[in-house]
């Protein structure tokens, strides 16, 4: 991991300008970290201290978030490539400073790799390298473990200008959703069924796009509450109605599907990583279309209420789909 | 995991006062955490958004570091109860903080659960409650996953005023460490043999104390480079030499070692967690005695010379006793 230090002894350089990458001492355990520092090249700072050193001079309101990858768990090694492992866990993690409305200060990558996937480390780093590179969120340390059973641990770090919660929506609020939802899910059926997936609802599942840029735009923009479709977009709303103490109200037949799979089916695809927010005020969907090139679309309204999602298809209530329909090792 | 806003809707309270708790969605995976919430009490803050939000306004130099340990590599079942290995694995990580001269902020926890360790999560959690107590560390958040293996990554964040650095050390200045080495060793090679450990070792193993406000004291007494006792003092030493690019010499004698164990045998004593600090200036020794109760000695020096630890015995140059001896599941 990685710091050197802003008390400039031998170095004048501060603490945000730091010398990238500090020699790390002999022996065989750091042979591996070597060859994926390599790898990274600029997408890993400060790596070879204790930790890692960052400067929050410009932005104090620092946020940090953790979340874990387990094969057989959140994914399938049949599923997915070494690649698609690292960037996808990565982006899931990166997913959360969206959520917050916040901007990636860096990561830190806890690894533990069994044997049998020992010669799929350099790929696995090459995905996490590509999250690291495409969200501007540098690796900042690590830590590498043997172990039976391959697992991901992302901490995440960022700053937010306007921090976004869960626990900011207010009655009168309308309910936005960024993209399109259902993907994952559609992807993951063929999987499980042996089949290969249509491409692009592969990629919604293999590939998801943190909404950073996006979460940034939507802050300034006056959103005030939001959380991430990792478990759902019925299931995710139903967090931040329970956060915010409010109801929630959502009109399925007005969201964004992908192609084959019914919107009712969509609200339960979860690991899909679209943002959803609410804000006090319309929004400028046309403006943001053209900005981010992806949809943004009006799907409900804050009530008063108890921690309630209730959902409307063609004007009449039904049954919230909630569930858990990402990957678990029974489904 | 947790965070209100600053943005202040509805509620007047800055980054830094945050409401405690933020209510969880629904949901059967929610118990286990709600479960330990409850039992972490006032240890636990900002729990409920997607990240956890901090005021780093007082404090910019934000330090963070993840540190994992897995069963069967980083500790045996039969050696440790839950509530120890919860304690333990959050110690070492908050050890990274120390190591670089800061006080923490707090930690999250990623912590993966077979089903045969279910029943001893909240013996764990309690561990990890303990270390976050002790430690003034609250737990800022987390992840929980079920898997085959157990394992508990932690990310520590912390701020330093003066952070210390693995590549500040220059020749001239003198080398000290914190307390004692060899307990882990001894107590070690006990429980691998299937002995019962003398207590006082068993503990040193069991219940590692990260020496931060040992690390705060030593920075600001003027203590430029520093690095925990992980992999042993000479191994680490000498990666402090790598970073620093300098000779490292150790004077074995002069070293406190507990009772039972030789002083080379010490020098390769893992999982310690004292502190090796380099200073240009002498230390006082005898106020650092009366101020934590805990032994300050000067072992060695700097000198010129290219990332190498020489170790000397009563005057004789010896073979530097390196070689990593904490556990692994070959030994």
């Amino acid at each position: 991991m990685g710091a050197d230090s802003n008390r400039g002894r031998g170095s004048n350089t501060p603490a945000g300008e730091l010398p990238r990458h500090i020699p790390l001492g002999s022996g065989g355990e750091f042979d591996a970290i070597r060859t994926l520092l390599d790898r990274w090249g600029k997408n890993a700072h400060r790596i070879g201290d204790d930790g890692a050193l960052l400067d929050a001079r410009e932005s104090p309101n620092v946020v940090v978030s953790i979340d874990t990858s387990v094969e057989n768990v959140h994914f399938r090694r049949e599923w997915l490539n070494p690649e698609e492992i690292g960037y996808r866990a990565a982006a899931a993690a990166l997913s959360d400073l969206a959520a917050m409305g916040a901007t990636p200060l860096g990561m830190l990558v806890a690894l533990t790799i069994p044997d049998s996937w020992r010669g799929a480390l350099d790929a696995i780093g090459d995905g996490i390298g590509e999250a690291a590179s495409s969200c501007n969120a540098p690796i900042l340390g690590g830590d590498l473990s043997r172990g039976t059973e391959l697992s991901l641990t992302f901490s995440v770090i960022g700053t937010a200008q306007h921090p976004l919660s869960r626990s900011l929506a207010r009655p009168g609020d309308l309910v936005y959703m960024t993209g399109s939802v259902g993907g994952s899910l559609l992807a993951l059926r063929d999987l499980q069924a042996g089949r290969q997936p249509d491409p692009a609802a592969r990629r919604r599942f293999a590939h998801p796009v943190p909404r950073l840029a996006e979460a940034a735009w939507l802050a300034r923009a006056g959103a005030s509450a939001a959380v991430d479709v990792s478990d759902g977009l019925v299931a995710d709303l139903g967090h931040l109605a329970a956060a915010s103490g409010v109801a929630i109200r959502v009109h399925i037949e007005r969201l964004s599907v992908v192609h084959g799979i019914s919107a009712i089916d969509a609200c339960r695809s979860g690991e899909e990583y679209e943002l959803v927010v609410t804000t006090p005020r319309e929004l400028d969907t046309r403006e943001f279309q053209r900005v981010f090139g992806l949809d943004l679309t009006c799907i409900g309204t804050v009530t008063e209420g108890d921690a309630i999602v209730r959902t409307f298809l063609d004007g009449g209530e039904v049954e919230p789909p909630t569930g858990y329909l990402h990957f678990t090792p029974e489904s």
